[in-house]
């Protein structure tokens, strides 16, 4: 037996969830120990370096308005933030032909968007029927949740490129076709994130503002503060639940605790192994939310020679694999990055090719948006998360048709000793950075309220 | 460390697949050795005994013609077989009205479900159309596999019969909801099956023949043979593929292997930890092959005394959790027995409720069906198979939407020294005991053909 500790609370993840919740637990007086399996914190966050100690950021990196817990929590760890660069003319691709636009996403740009603006406004509107904290509450719950929203774009939205629209919106946001999400789950999601404009846009939206650094510094100048009540290489492959305690078995580690966080997401939290075995709601949900399927990749130039041409780098483009591009450069615009996402089935499909067919995909779609200077890059960057043996997919999980209404209830209700968190189980920002530190600080406060107002808190909890 | 052994192939799992799969590489000249976690084989056939050497079977029960694997396998062990009772008249019920019919389910009984009639008959033929081992082949099948079976009622379906009709068989085939499943894997799955009659039907279908001793005493039968190549009360954690073999981890036992076979559901084989990690396809379509939610309850009377009414004991209900109802009496009538099935969101429902209340809506549910000599059985029996902890949901696992035509192939394909095997895996009797164990004899065959005719299989596998 390698490590053995006895601790108050063990939380078991090390991103941003799983740290937030052991900070407000040591504050609360609880001895909090992360637990967690790569060599790593951060999760779904991760910097890479590109030299001349620059990083460009692999996994989630944007913050907007309204994302109220990360701005916070970025303010107090000191760390700064820069605007996404979006200055100059954005790109749209339809039908083979590129379209220069400025402001909004084009999707109000030219009567034949119409559809899908009015599909996407109607999506806002029955989103605010969905209570993002008990989607399955909504009066028209069953409704929306026997369907995808790839069928409910067939029977609603009438043009092709309607459906396109959205089904961009659908890859950027949740990085899943249509076809996966139940049309209930976008709405909550949406309800969550504050309506679609909010979700999607970059100036006053979700892709705002960068983190100098990186957004994984967040998470770094976490741990660093918890010092060594951060556990790192440990996967934990079981948690026992025995009478007044909990017991978590890594491979070579056994962490006794009073309670357990378990933020992971819900398909990942599924595999471990639990005494006694989880009930079959639980269980069974852990069946349902697969995570989703994206490979980011960047493009490193000398210089963002895009910006010469009056370009802000970014492009939405209706047909081939690459379907949103951000300039992802550093804040000092040196050296210059695109940055390509691959999502839902494009992820999948370029997934299976050897990274070298795919970087050429990759570029030749780069290429394509941003001319021949786009096609000699210096360094090509991917990060195909399904494959990440310790996420296993993101953004993050969505629920397929009939989970919500079906298994909801049990997405965050503790059993016995366990109490969950994850950016999955948030009631506000699901699925972002802020929705995971809420979701910690949610989990967090579960506990604290245990032991309402004693001081001593190891004897009551 | 417990158990070390080396054996040529490890099985994994010892239901009907991972036997018959150990069957058969035995028979081919390997030293194969089945590893189950239970202290009993069967997986998700289990006999319970109600007293005076009798069982009923609170699994997987019935066999009928066109599965040739499973009746051979019965043959060939020297188990009989006796007709399931289908005597006198099925009752169906509908709005409160209890109607009794003979011959087939009623959905041909009146000019009121004509609809129903139209809309299966339109699904078989669209069946045809999606060959069993590789639905995503289809010339529709990311039309099909777009939506759920829900919204495809909902908009060819005029009636609401039609559409309970078509509920009903969705719950009795697949333990699911119509808003659970793919359109495309009703239809791939209904075409492995043979059509919907011969799926539905117990005269002349899947329901028609019952196994004298109960259908684990396949299983049984089967392990009796391999003796001590069957390992028990061995729950495996981890496979590790190395250059040239694959040991299998338990808490205390470490088999080495030329190859192993994974004989579980698609759901559960996600859960083992795999060095190296699974490829991003087979990983995630883990994570979206749900296994179905099924509660199999039996009440035992002195006597089968619906029979005595003229009644077969069978019931077809549109209303309430209880919607489909068997005689499930041994093969001399003595005692009686009545099986009601709760399926898709009434197991999930009535899965939360204590047993006696769920024993009381169950019984409650027989007597209004059968009048009050229901009402006091001398022994209620239930299993819910989504609250055990080694099968995690019956009947089996199925697709949601967007999973065939994205992740279809990652079903079979073995990686590396990995083969998978399991009633999922068929394409002949998808989901029956037959198609576990065609799936076992296929996962073997895999393994035959690398040998190629060599007469030391182990020096080349």
């Amino acid at each position: 037996m390698g490590v053995e500790r006895t601790v108050d609370i063990a939380v078991i993840g090390g991103g941003l969830a799983g740290l937030t919740a052991a900070r407000q637990l040591r504050r609360d007086g609880f001895d909090a120990l992360v637990v967690e399996a790569r060599d790593r914190v951060g999760g779904r966050t991760l910097n890479h370096p590109i030299g001349s100690g620059k990083i460009v950021e692999v996994g989630g990196q944007w913050v907007g308005p309204g994302q109220d817990r990360v701005l916070a929590l970025i303010d107090e760890l000191g760390l700064e933030t820069f605007p996404t660069y979006t200055t100059g003319r954005h790109l749209f691709e339809y039908r083979g032909k590129l379209r220069r636009y400025r402001g909004r996403i084009p999707l109000i740009a030219s009567a034949a968007l119409l559809d899908a603006y009015i599909g996407l406004q109607r999506l806002d509107r029955m989103s605010r029927l969905v209570p993002a904290d008990a989607p399955w509450s909504a009066a028209r719950a069953r409704q929306w949740d026997a369907e995808t929203v790839e069928s409910w774009m067939r029977r609603n939205l009438h043009s092709e490129i309607a459906r396109r629209a959205i089904t961009m919106v659908c890859k950027a946001v949740w990085a899943a076709d249509p076809a996966d999400v139940s049309l209930l789950h976008l709405l909550a999601y949406l309800n969550a994130g504050g309506g679609v404009d909010s979700m999607i846009e970059t100036d006053g939206g979700a892709q705002q503002t960068r983190i100098v650094g990186g957004s994984q510094r967040i998470s770094i100048a976490l741990a660093e503060r918890l010092g060594e009540h951060v556990l790192l290489n440990t996967p934990v492959r079981k948690i026992e639940q025995t009478q007044g305690s909990v017991v978590v078995h890594g491979d070579d580690t056994r962490i006794l605790a009073r309670r357990v966080i378990v933020a992971m997401s819900p398909a990942l939290a599924g595999r471990l192994v639990y005494s006694p075995a989880l009930p079959a709601d639980r269980d069974q949900l852990t069946q349902r939310m697969p995570n989703g399927s994206v490979i980011k990749t960047m493009a490193v130039y000398d210089t963002p020679f895009w910006r010469a041409d009056g370009l802000s780098g970014q492009v939405t483009a209706a047909t081939g694999p690459v379907k949103v591009t951000f300039d992802n450069s550093p804040p000092d615009g040196n050296p210059g990055v695109l940055l390509a996402f691959l999502e839902g089935g494009d992820a999948r499909r370029l997934g299976r090719y050897p990274v070298e067919e795919r970087r050429d995909i990759v570029i030749s779609s780069l290429t394509r948006f941003f001319g021949s200077a786009a096609a000699t890059p210096i360094d090509y960057i991917e990060k195909d998360w399904s494959a990440d043996e310790w996420t296993r997919g993101c953004y993050g999980a969505f629920m397929p048709p009939n989970t919500w209404t079906e298994y909801g209830p049990a997405l965050r209700a503790p059993i016995g000793r366990i109490h969950w968190a994850g950016a999955e189980t948030a009631t506000v920002w699901m699925g972002y950075m802020d929705g995971a530190i809420r979701s910690g600080e949610r989990a967090a406060a579960e506990i604290a309220a245990l032991v309402a107002g004693d001081r001593k808190p190891t004897a009551v909890i």
